[in-house]
């Protein structure tokens, strides 16, 4: 049975005090990550009793890619910070539960090395267009040569949000992508990036991560996003943010079908899942609970996180009355 | 006078702790099951003044049956946990106390044994429509032999919802019905089952025990059901739920007089019985308050949580202006 | 300077725990005691600038008594509980800070060893309407001899709420008031009361202590009364009503200036006389804080905490730019 | 990297604790105080993505100066207080981060030794209209003469509000402003002093300070104000006055472009600037903050203070999509 609070405990007990913080910290007074958290909890459900849930299934499909479940693996960056093995075993654990990784551009494996844990599954490649746009081109040109199948831009991180632990542990985890410049985001970048990538990607679909508001959610599918991801970096960024919870309804009312949303930020339970597909969200990826498991048990630490929460989430459904994901509808949600 | 706190101190002193932990918790992180409480606490009540009181009545019927007072006795499993008598005791209790039984279906002392201690008072079994149908149909022709007078189909209870108490104490109450895979309810069933049971039950009238919204309401009143019990299983089955305070109105509206309307969960005051009323429930049930009773005072126990409640109830309607339960109306909530 | 914090410290201290928890306790948990100084707070000012309040005038008339300040001595019980000189303190004191007197039927001090010590200053007589009308009608007759010039009758105790304090220390303040049960209220009283006690009372102005609701202040002012008291009996007897400040703004638009309105409850500070004034009221009575006055200070006490709120609002009053209390107008509330 | 909170501390831990009080308190419970930080963070903003900000820009011109931030300094007394270089200190340090400086009334520094600190930057002075006319037409005409270029009325000090931390501390900061009772501001005043300050002030732009409400903004735009100042004197007058953030958006609809509006209180983080333009303020002014940059670090600390918050501006409107600061706006504020 999944405890994520547990795990984040013996994943803090076994990681150095700076590691723990830069995987667990927000920015400023981390009052957007909290609000995260108490923005799913706000949402009061309305289950339905006597419904035939005797044959509850969870699978979903996101661009065409069928999942285990709707819940996703979110781009969290360094993973060997947590475990020798790093992204490699994130992508095993992440196959083996039958999700979907999103490998962060600031993977400290390559994506060579990464891509055969995955046995053939989907995955999507997250990156931020740089200042030198080549750079960018030839990322994704690697990543399409080793199966990605989709491109997450991260449009959220124009500048560094300021993450206070850090500070005081003096940490900055290192290597090529700490100190490369040219890896962050081209704070020139705009909309048209959608179409820039989507052409240097060999037509793979774009996805945008990052939106919070019904225009910029308009402007991503205008733009030709096939998704947009409702995230505001974990609380990570800009603190004060509205969480993701709140922001979700009007992206979804704003997309109104012609891209398919999803939302990371805060989820720890089944029943937040369900909060977020009956919000409207297609999926939700889940961030730090994973890299707990991975800190904790490496692949199989990945994969009981994601399986638990799918098992969760069934049960939830159950008790919801609500036996596919279809059955996840906005009357779920108690208006108050 | 009713020290609800102190008893249940009192039963946490004198019983195993995981006995203990078995009924005081809920699902998950209890949130639904702290919410009922809190929820009654919310609604401010707008007391009359200067009105004759001189005559507090508190008596009512259910389904006909007079009662003291809207307050009944709700189905809670397995007594033989805290009190040796078990059911028996609570029964004798319920009755001395002019109060209604509705019996669990994990009674830990057969029905047989249970329905002589009632000295005549009417009862209700609480059922699950369990796959093995000619199971259900034996205990409630079993029960109809030793006068049981109505049916309570619980409905939110598919599967079973987390109770991390009882993990970390490693406990299941054990013995025939927790092993009896049988005896849970069947996850396909549906609203059918109401005019199933209605007809295997000699015609009894059935409840339906869980409901959480309008339009299941609606649909258990158009499958014949008697009663609604506005219920989240106090809090043990999806954690999430809104609490009953707040799904009570819309159930009463959408209910529009045609079966009665019952409430549970949270209900731990005189004055929670006066908001419950006011919101429209035709009774309330009590469920761990008369656990504690039976665990510290066995029958007695029970009773004087029954007469302790009725007392602050009646205390509560002359204080608000109320010498009768008709009397108890929706003007005496505040709507802020 | 005036603080009530540290003078109610002052009088737990001085004073034996059972007397000292008689007083500042309320009805069984005591939400509606605490919810009555909350919800002052939660009302924010919107205070004028550059207003000529060089010349502040607190000075109101009630029922045509001019008073020092729109702050009355609401009725508290047995005075001589905390200080030797009980009520005849309390009322040299009231007299002396040119405030009113509202002189509690449970007085510990006859009431014609009271009247000596308001120096001609005008006071009303709380009442209950009893069983034993004469012995109410004896009681009016004699406090009409010694100078009472008004009439307060308490609706809101047909039964005495529940104060769980006095249970746990095993207290009753004794003697002929606590005892005598003629002296409680007529559970069967009605508004009929008032006209009875106008008639019984030499035609004195009645006023109806305990409204909390817009329909009662109706019936109040319909039945004759010259003024209601929106009082919840400082959260003492039905715990879970309403704070007086909620209340306060429906019974002002259903006087609609027929009659005064006063409020009492949970008024600890200058600038919540200046919001119960903005809400509509027109005076307010102090309880608690005048018996923590009266019990470090005797006569002096009571004089010091009616004139240091005086000055809280005086100053209050210029910091809101009103000069005067017809200036204290329902713009100085913020409506969020 | 700027971090208000332990420079309070270090602040605190240099001063007397009287000395402390005095700038850290606020006015009775300091409820309004705490409001002023708490109501910014109720407002969630709603950042953008993807929009061009390689290039913010944080420079605006209040009544026509360019200022590198809009963050001036807000007018408080006694800067000898905490640092014996007093506002000659602080005026350098707010002319090398290229603010305003309003120099209090209350200086403890001479305007003709503050003024030649700050190398030709502009700066404003705040009076009070006092009893003796005279007087403050004096100070004017001198402080005109070193080179200022605009007046800040203070309306909302007719009295002094009660600060109990200086109760405690038997405080008064001494010398002549803090004894001379003609430095206070004349209890009569009205908004006429507008105009004669203007005239007086040989036609300085005059500013009005302490508006919480729109009809008061709307008296000081009649009567001539440039600008109003969005202000409850940092929760030092009126305890339950309502916050700023609150007032503001009021004041800004009120005035409805005919002046600018400034807004201070509470302002800690660049977000909360955000928040303020996003709300309609042109500009925010800074209190406390630049006395503990004072306190700590004289010049330095006071540019640093400055400087640092310019900076979390910046990063914040990157952060938000707003490259400018006419990009701020009202949609940047989550409407729930």
């Amino acid at each position: 049975m999944l405890d994520l609070g547990a795990l984040e405990e013996a994943a803090r007990g076994s990681l150095p005090q700076a590691a723990y913080d830069y995987i667990a910290g927000g920015a400023e007074d981390e009052r957007t990550m909290a609000d995260n958290v108490a923005a799913w909890d706000r949402v009061r459900l309305r289950p339905r009793v006597l419904r035939d849930v005797s044959g509850v299934d969870t699978r979903i499909t996101v661009l065409g890619h069928e999942v285990a479940a709707p819940i996703l693996v979110a781009p969290t960056a360094a993973h060997r910070l947590v475990h020798p093995d790093g992204e490699a075993a994130t992508a095993a654990g992440t196959a083996a539960a039958g999700s979907l990784l999103v490998l962060s551009t600031r993977t400290t494996v390559p994506v060579e090395e990464v891509a055969p844990h995955l046995g053939g599954a989907p995955w999507w490649l997250q990156v931020y267009v740089v200042t030198d746009k080549q750079y960018t081109a030839d990322i994704v040109t690697a990543a399409v040569a080793h199966g990605c199948t989709g491109l997450v831009l991260t449009g959220d991180t124009p500048v560094i949000g300021r993450r206070r632990r850090d500070e005081r542990n003096h940490f900055s985890y290192g290597g090529k992508p700490g100190t490369s410049l040219g890896l962050d985001q081209d704070p020139a970048v705009t909309f048209d990036a959608v179409t820039w990538l989507h052409e240097h990607g060999r037509g793979l679909p774009v996805m945008v991560k990052g939106v919070l508001r019904d225009d910029d959610a308009r402007a991503c599918v205008d733009a030709g996003a096939a998704a947009v991801i409702v995230s505001n970096h974990g609380g990570r960024q800009l603190d004060g943010a509205l969480a993701t919870a709140d922001a979700l309804p009007e992206v979804v009312e704003a997309v109104a079908g012609r891209a398919e949303v999803y939302v990371d930020g805060g989820v720890r339970r089944g029943a937040d899942v369900v909060r977020a597909l009956a919000l409207g969200a297609r999926a939700v990826l889940l961030g730090r609970p994973v890299v707990w498991g991975l800190a904790t048990g490496g692949a199989d630490g990945v994969r009981d996180v994601l399986d638990g929460l799918r098992l969760e989430l069934a049960r939830d459904m159950a008790l919801s009355g609500a036996p596919t994901v279809a059955d996840v509808t906005a009357d779920l949600v108690f208006r108050g």
